[in-house]
């Protein structure tokens, strides 16, 4: 699983040059960051319902669609997920201790 | 960064016997599901916020923070990272096209 | 404008007879509950975007849609807006001191 | 209950002035913007979840929540509910086909 976002990383990347015709990315590309930000507070909501639902495999599903959409909110602003990894690296990385990093909420 | 959302679900893993009043993550817990549950709208609403604001910073922030409480969210629920990252691999590591997957779209 | 809110209320009750082919909202209630609370997510989401854009038409059309969504959900629900209304005078009409009312936010 | 909007509204109008520290709502304006917005999405989330949990007065609490931000974002931006209701009995008053209002979607 390691390498995993970074390969979609690329392929989100790849998509910037794609007919919006016939890519879903290249085509919410196009539409532009308000469509992309659309999706995110969609899928967001749709990974609510499907843990309300107990559902597992709705929730893995919309999780995995939720995920997926940051990556190609990132992409679009030109950076990746190794940001966002760091981001929560440096957070948990150097002691386990979430709680520091939280501490301001 | 290969290994670091494994790392972050066994650590969450571990949170679940922690003391609530240590750690920010097992006080999450001990509120329940719906609690956790809005975190997740909220770090969305707060993703799209800034990306509207277009702060690079903030928006790594708070990609973080929606992609760790996804993290807590599936951990809650008993699953693992390895099971959104499948459901994106078999989305893409086929072929590299998203659009199969996203056709019922 | 005093009475629209309960005027909706009535045409909205009145889809629940109407054919999903032809009504907007009969073809929402028989998608189910589950479609009605995406789209509040959805309308949210597009209420936040539309007030960053600095639009007012924009912020006007869906704060619209949002009301009218949580309408739609009230009356699928079996309820009316008359008791968000009393809700809301609950907390504010007695002294305007809405203060009381969110002191355990 | 016809005229509480505008009541409200009055109410929240008058916040600009009040203390931040007194007032709830001019606490939320000090914070400015994305406060509100931020309150927009977390009060739309508890909506859904209050729905999925199928208690009552959970979901009217919620919703009055979900209005009452609503309001306060209009408030902010200086509109105000007449401008909402206006735009609903545009699309309802006419024939009562809310259908060619929502055609786009």
């Amino acid at each position: 699983m390691s390498e995993l976002l970074q390969q979609l990383a690329q392929v989100l990347e790849q998509r910037k040059t794609a007919d919006p015709k016939q890519s879903y990315v290249a085509n919410l590309y196009s539409k532009g960051l308000d469509a992309i930000l659309k999706k995110i507070g969609e899928e967001a909501t749709e990974t609510v319902i499907a843990a309300k639902n107990g559902d597992t495999n709705q929730l893995i599903y919309e999780t995995a669609d939720l995920w997926f959409h940051t990556l190609v909110l990132l992409t679009h602003q030109g950076l990746g997920p190794e940001l966002v990894l760091n981001e929560l690296q440096r957070r948990f990385g150097q002691s386990g201790l979430e709680e520091k990093a939280k501490r301001h909420q």
